[in-house]
């Protein structure tokens, strides 16, 4: 992130490539039944080899493969049966030339043998004696000592959240805590003289409930950060400034709502510029236009616009991406999406992405229009579909990608 | 559901449109803050108006559209300025005839005015009049007070898990406290006379830490579950049984992971057939094939394979739909998926769902065989592709589904 460059208008593009936090939170360990979604700090390695033990994956026999070179149908092997594995056991016995040992799924392999023959391919046709019916190879139905992963190896990369089967995963090697970046701390600081608590039980005329720190709140949690709504402050210099200076001594992101008006942006851009460096200030992209992208005291700031759609379509598309970073994850987690074909034509302007929130119904994306001061039409939505920077709209009928709310 | 088809192989198709449990989890009030993904048991009714007053929805002038009408470069219309309105406070002035009154985005609109003029056309020519170079339409330049939700209208239906967006439109309603379905407790039972419990710091001979039941709880809590670890019951008929009929007693979904042989599978249906109705012994599905699906006392019962890739391919299918649907949520959210190019064949067998686990690089999706004894297919993958029933097997090169792990 360079600050050379003040009161620059981006591509989210450009955003998305420059506006890039060095910051990363601090490292903590965490015991694996609350590590799910959060991102290692190291790779972690596996204490030993998993599964530990060669192991038998089917039903049958541990048998010396060469034993059984040759058998079929017509002309079986015959193997001397000397005992059984049992679950969870260590054999009793080993498998001599010529001899075989039944075996669970999971057994451990006994000594001598070095493959394991399904119990559909033999017969034991007197007492003691195991025929034989289809050749198995050196290695067949089992798994190496080391085959899940070999001692030293990697359970789980640095960088990438946990998902469920990684936790198994750690499980089985018996890794009980693991060393994750903290959840980057979020202050949501919200401005405009005619914002009040959304506890705010009657409104004044003019008065309108803070919806956006909410919402807001939803996606830093979504995006695996710790929320913290700061609250309300006036369109006022030096209280705005004073609010946000201790916001950035506190968080590791700072994101302002601004007021909607022209004045409280202003307020939020001046006060932003005593206490760092605007990166971007103006996004081309509708809606989201009125953007503001800082970084002060190696904290990135983002300075969204006051309609609540509009800061919500901009904080998801740019701010998402930075708390993941936050957190040691350069590529956060894939977002679900469909191939839709547009119900009617979407006009757009050449340089600037146009986010249109669309509602998906047998393979269709209906546009919901409306202006950006109404906040169910995000709510309303099933996802959205974008109209590119290169294009100057989209013709009714072209098949698009609209990415999907969960 | 009905019980009475016993011991019945199932496709997975058939099982996630029959076995749909009828329980649903009880109804709980939650504060906002914690309505996340939450499901709504009703619809939510907005209890006023939103906005609640005609707002600007750009800094300009609030007039009467009339006195626009004709206005051009050439021809501005002269209007008077009465006043302005300020953010959060109701008007102090009306627009007359011929008058006007500045507006900030987000103000109130004032009495006697229709629509708000851009300040873009406009100029102070002389203090107190305003030229006006562009017509207005009545109601442009602004949102009507119940335009984004009418008093009574519905902010977030029943049976969708609540989104970012959702708990903004119900902070600006006022909206506190949401009614939503509990959590489903889904009781994680754990059979095998070779699984130990993860803290097992060293294993004897034979002996496998449980891996399956971390990963079954992050599962279950991706899909807004409460998941309890009952932990590991012998593979012994009357001691599965008592735990079972604990689990059923005591959570919305049981969930077993079989040991991995043959004897440990029949223990768990043997006890599940004693406690209720078995809806299918045997699924379709590759890997997971000895499947068990069974309701007892009202409560589905889910029998896993022994293997935990198995199992987790098995519940991500089968158990995640059930989970979200005895909260009330019917369709479960969208997952991430991409399209890429398969770099080999895949063998499969007509009639057999196939579930491949695949690395996905540059728009081409690579099969990681091996056997589903090794978890670590799984925590390399970046997704999964299927064979669908109906094939007997996909070329290489053909152009797949992925569904994507996040």
């Amino acid at each position: 992130m360079s600050g050379r460059e003040f009161f620059t208008a981006r591509t989210v593009s450009a955003a998305l490539a420059g506006f890039r936090p060095a910051r990363r939170t601090t490292v903590e360990s965490v015991p694996l039944e609350l590590a799910l979604h959060r991102v290692p700090a190291a790779d972690v390695a596996a204490p030993g080899a998993l599964p530990g033990f060669a192991k038998s994956t089917v039903d049958g026999y541990a048998v010396r493969a060469a034993d059984t070179y040759g058998a079929s149908e017509g002309l079986p092997s015959y193997l001397e049966l000397a005992g059984v594995v049992r679950m969870g056991r260590a054999p009793a016995v080993a498998v001599a030339p010529g001899g075989c040992v039944a075996m669970p799924t999971g057994g451990v392999l006994p000594g001598g043998a070095d493959a394991v023959v399904m119990v559909e391919y033999t017969a034991e046709t007197m007492a003691g004696t195991i025929e034989v019916t289809r050749p198995v190879a050196p290695g067949g139905g089992l798994v190496r000592a080391d085959e899940d992963v070999a001692a030293g190896g990697m359970l789980v990369p640095a960088g990438r959240p946990l998902r469920a089967p990684d936790l198994g995963l750690l499980a089985a090697a018996g890794v009980r805590e693991v060393r994750v970046h903290a959840r980057p701390r979020v202050a949501i600081v919200s401005t405009g003289d005619e914002v009040v608590p959304p506890s705010t039980r009657t409104l004044a005329a003019g008065q309108v409930r803070d919806a956006t720190a909410s919402a807001l709140a939803g996606l830093v949690t979504d995006a695996g950060g710790d929320p913290v709504i700061v609250g309300i402050v006036p369109d006022d210099g030096p209280a705005l400034q004073a609010t946000l200076r201790a916001a950035i001594a506190d968080a590791d992101l700072v994101v302002v709502s601004a007021g909607s008006s022209v004045g409280a942006r202003d307020e939020t851009a001046g006060a932003v510029s005593a206490l760092g460096q605007i990166w971007c200030h103006g996004l081309t992209i509708k809606p989201g236009k009125p953007t503001l992208l800082a970084e002060c005291s190696g904290v990135p700031v983002i300075g969204l616009p006051g309609n609540p759609l509009s800061a919500l379509v901009v904080f998801g598309l740019v701010g998402v991406p930075v708390v993941w970073q936050l957190a040691g994850c350069s590529t956060p987690p894939p977002q679900p999406s469909t191939r839709a074909r547009l119900s009617r034509q979407l006009p757009s302007a050449a340089g600037r992405l146009d986010v249109v929130q669309v509602t998906v119904r047998d393979g269709v994306a209906e546009p919901l229009f409306g202006p950006s001061a109404l906040l169910s039409v995000l709510t309303r939505a099933d996802g959205y579909a974008v109209v590119p920077e290169a294009d100057t709209g989209l013709a009714s009928g072209t098949d698009v990608d609209v990415t999907l709310y969960r």
